[in-house]
């Protein structure tokens, strides 16, 4: 299906019960569904060169939009030819709103119909953050695809609040619509919390305007793990399927099994490159620490088996757990590097497994996958 | 000439006044001098990975034994198989005494005519650092070559103590030289400070031991800059022609460059990594402090000729300058990358001169680099 801006595409390839495989075409290259966005919040995924990035698989890629909207400021990434070229990364680029961190990080921050006013984390500098305002500050980051704004209730929230959450997001999502630049592509973001019908009648209400993609916000903000993994499978088969499905925020290996198996395109999460800085490797079998004492004789590379410069370069348990508690920064980029690796390899696994009908047998080998995790947002 | 250890060799291959290129051989490879060694403090040349530090031309750095030592442990090392097998550096690779830092960094430090007892500046705990146990621990980490234990008075010492230093100091070679891994090449170590006929009597001393080379120490330890530049090239050429001369813990471009053209073959420094991560990037035509306002809107890499990651990928000092008021590590990487290409850089071209004859137009080229900077250890 072609999507309503020029440029952009999006077509099913393959599916697997509901899960899918698909091709987003943006400006900036093909980007195989299903896939997972690393985070670049301040333009720089943390510790990663775009070539390293790249090597993980990854071909598109997630900027926060309120860091840099406050630092170095979209005007002045706007007089760099945007963050494409500000940052040297050539793939497809995503930027959501800015409302979630000015909601979560900012200071006094006041919501209203017309959106959120706040005081800046970094300096206590005043904003407002309205629709328009989060389309003309996109605009001038000017990845490929930008969010709506939204309200994202917090896991707990009534019902009532949520409902009220959707209904401005509809409102708001009109609003953008009406204010986006007309060669960037816009996703809409259904709300509802773990409330099948209210994430079912949102679904209809944004899916009937001329969004280039649906996301899901709200998952991943505090419910139990458990209720997402329950809702999921009953919401995103209701996106419609011609246009690519986002869960945004989520999350741990077996969010992104579930997801995918629900039926999900595009997921981003910081866990892949936040655990790494905290020390904690990903693997099919399981979280290392490395921090803990039983590493500390440990010969043996994280994964045999893993293609990532970490394990490639030979680099022992031992010699890791030294690097960590030397506070030395090497450690941190060979397992940023390792997390998202291992988050490309899931996702690649994925769409092989879903065009060669054997999802059984991939999502028994991913079982075991970080299962503890938080995924976080 | 062979040196007195099997498996090492240096000889003389140019000369240009009293500057020289030559070859050092050691097990783990050929390193050309003169040579600029990168600081691996800990196990790990800060930000960067070995393959990256090779990039930059470097073929031999430095360990700190110190450190190693306290932290992860010389047995831990050598369990490893040694630091090259630890840190996975392929190439040749010298270690300090660690009496530098037990003297500079460690808390409740006693010196006797036996060596140093001190408590870890980490945890306290307390350690005495022999002539017979620096052989030992430098024996466990398995460097190329080690270096004798010896006493380093400040810049600002008097006399007097400048020869005790010197008369201990050599006490202290023949001690280390009777406790040596027949393995492993041993360098001594001259001290006198600014008295050129201290030093040229301690040279005196030291080169009729059966050391593989021989380094200045005690230089850029506080005393003019102007000193050292002025004392090099009266005690540089006096030092046995016919082995390595290595000046420990020097400097800026300015310093190689003065030190080179007085015969020095071996450098090492921490400035290019440690300003680096402080912002500061080196050229040829000056320093760059990168959080300046100025760079804010500057499209330029750092220098369009360099070879380097950082000028090589693109990225505008604007760029740069955002990563850093972020606190973003991809900077650090990419302006310690940088500094120590332009290192490289230098020392290969000095190569190319002496060879070719054109010291004059290389100096020339290379004056105004660093002059502003403090070389520190």
């Amino acid at each position: 299906m072609n999507m309503p801006t020029a440029g952009f595409s999006f077509r099913v390839t393959s599916t697997s019960g509901l899960a899918r495989t698909g091709e987003l075409q943006t400006p900036h290259g093909l980007v195989e569904t299903p896939t997972f966005m690393p985070v670049g919040t301040q333009g720089s995924v943390k510790t990663l060169t775009p070539n390293e990035v790249a090597a993980t698989g990854a071909r598109i890629v997630l900027g926060n939009t309120y860091h840099l909207w406050l630092r170095p400021g979209a005007e002045t990434v706007d007089s760099f030819g945007g963050l494409h070229s500000f940052a040297k990364w050539p793939h497809s680029m995503l930027t959501d709103s800015g409302g979630y961190q000015a909601f979560s990080l900012a200071e006094r921050r006041k919501f209203s119909e017309d959106g959120f006013t706040f005081q800046s984390h970094l300096d206590g500098s005043k904003h407002h953050l309205s629709p328009e305002e989060a389309m003309r500050v996109q605009g001038l980051i000017g990845a490929d695809i930008a969010m709506q704004l939204d309200v994202c209730p917090p896991g707990k929230a009534p019902r009532e609040e949520v409902e009220k959450a959707c209904a401005i997001t509809t409102r708001w999502a009109r609003r953008c619509l009406a204010a986006r630049r007309v060669d960037q592509a816009v996703f809409g973001i259904v709300q509802g919390g773990s409330h099948v019908d209210l994430r079912r009648a949102h679904a209809d209400e944004l899916g009937a305007l001329p969004f280039d993609g649906l996301a899901l916000g709200g998952f991943s903000v505090g419910e139990p793990v458990a209720e997402m993994h329950e809702t999921l499978p009953q919401v995103a088969p209701h996106l419609d399927p011609a246009r690519p499905r986002y869960l945004m925020g989520v999350g741990t290996p077996r969010d992104l099994v579930i997801g995918i198996r629900s039926g999900v395109d595009m997921f981003d999460c910081v866990l892949p490159t936040r655990n790494a800085r905290n020390g904690q490797a990903l693997t099919r079998t399981g979280r290392v620490v490395i921090k803990q004492a039983r590493y500390k004789q440990d010969k043996s590379v994280l994964d045999p088996e893993c293609e990532c410069p970490c394990c490639k370069g030979g680099y022992s348990r031992g010699y890791l757990r030294h690097l960590f508690l030397a506070g030395e920064i090497l450690v941190l980029r060979l397992f940023s590097a390792h997390n998202l690796h291992v988050y490309g390899q899931l996702v690649r696994e994925a769409r092989e497994a879903i065009r060669a009908g054997t999802w059984e047998a991939f999502e028994q080998r991913w079982s075991q996958s970080g299962t503890a995790e938080q995924s976080g947002a």
